[in-house]
């Protein structure tokens, strides 16, 4: 793939640099963005030509700050990546783990890591990210702290892995989606997202599901947000395997904008391995 | 109602708490509860008769902890409150709003007063509990601080209310879960709740829905929850009307059971007003 530049949430090391590593290789420039809303902005602008967002993580769910922020947005998926979590307790180089008092990182990566945490029983401290406290505790210079992040942020800000596999379960997955002005050509092995929403009337979702399933088209998730300022009605997250050039992937895209008043196709994109 | 022992998450005042009385009255004796676990362990152990779970906000969507916790839990679902959220700045008497540095709330409060703390400008301080930040700025008798919490909280905590219903946006409802050991007769208009796995091939999905379809239930709610050590497999949460001892409902729960591996039946509970 060609030298391109990717936003994503974080600092150099974090998990959704890993997966823009994974796909873009080392002709990557990258473009670190304080939240996931200045990742959508910077692609819209034109400033990136890629955004990473996750999308879903195979232990704590769906991330729905990315589903919300693809409702309003005009950006494409063109492809996804998963990439296997695999948490690292990092420290300055010297430093012992028994001297340990105090462990930062993103709140969901500390609750992964809660078992080790509680046998270590220092403070826990939430960040706003997992790389971004490693970067701290070097630049501070602390000897009494750590932080847990990615074997990747380890070595990019040259500091000593204490232990290596902490994470309470070790099925554990975060799939990101990859955002451009552009969806992708097919490939034959392919999955395509999209946003709808019925009318307020009863067995809808389903007429608007079976569609689909005429086809014979894999659904491979659904999710349901909440429209703002109208209680109890949602907007539904499709995923499904097939492009949207397919002739099946066609006439089921067609039943569905029959049966919603609302459909935003965000795109085809190549299946990831695992995915 | 008879008197009865309610257990709910945060402090005396919390949004919680206003779902009990409201379904209780003033018969209610609170059991506060650090967090949702707890909740969930005070009705498993016998020490609360009720406990209350806040299930779904109609502007963030389903409450994750809630749904991870009904997973593992032999509790039974017998009612359903819907409390409108109006959130109000509450200070300690005669402090003024223009002497206001900082406001204390849950996350959640503060994200949906997002507008009105913009123009405060203050700094905004996140806590575990609504109630409880009133409590706190009480108890240490700050006088340049304010909490954002309802009403209610204000008149139990005797606090001046500096500005009501700041939220960004006013179709803010929580719907709350009732958990006891029994789920609730049937009243003519009931909902029932469950939680089911299919096996892991295509189209299985939309078999299990297609017998409530079939049966002309109407699904209220559908939610996916990743399975922890299975990636990209789901347990999918279910609300539809009826109650379960209905033919029609017991005919399609039939179907359902024959499509899934595994079915949880949460219980009926009678319909809530705006539900």
């Amino acid at each position: 793939m060609a030298q391109a530049t990717v936003a994503f949430q974080g600092e150099i090391g974090a998990y959704s640099e890993e997966a823009a590593a994974r796909l873009f290789g080392p002709k990557l420039r990258v473009k670190p963005c304080r939240d996931l809303a200045d990742v959508f902005k910077a692609v819209e602008a034109g400033k990136a030509e890629y955004g990473i967002a996750p999308i879903e993580n195979s232990l704590e769910g769906s991330i729905n700050q990315t589903y919300d922020l693809l409702l309003y947005s005009q950006l494409k998926v063109c492809h996804e990546v998963i990439v296997k979590i695999t948490h690292c307790l990092i420290a300055n180089c010297g430093v012992r783990l028994d001297s340990i008092k105090a462990v930062y990182s993103h709140p969901q990566a500390l609750a992964q890591c809660r078992d080790f945490l509680d046998r270590l029983n220092g403070e826990n401290i939430p960040t706003y990210d997992t790389a971004g406290s490693v970067k701290m505790i070097k630049g501070k210079n602390l000897t009494d702290s750590a932080a847990i992040a990615s074997e990747r942020a380890a070595q990019i800000y040259h500091m000593e892995i204490l232990a290596r596999g902490i994470e309470n379960n070790p099925q554990n997955f975060t799939r990101f989606l990859v955002l451009s002005k552009q969806d992708s050509p097919p490939t034959g092995s392919d999955k395509t997202s999209l946003i709808f929403s019925t009318k307020h009337v009863p067995g809808t979702l389903l007429k608007a599901l079976e569609g689909l399933a005429a086809q014979g088209i894999n659904l491979t998730k659904i999710e349901s947000r909440p429209i703002v300022g109208k209680p109890w009605e949602y907007n539904f997250y499709l995923d499904f395997e097939g492009h949207r050039t397919e002739g099946r992937v066609q006439q089921a895209l067609e039943n569905l904008t029959q049966n919603s008043i609302f459909v935003n196709l965000l795109g085809s994109y190549p299946k990831a391995r695992g995915g």
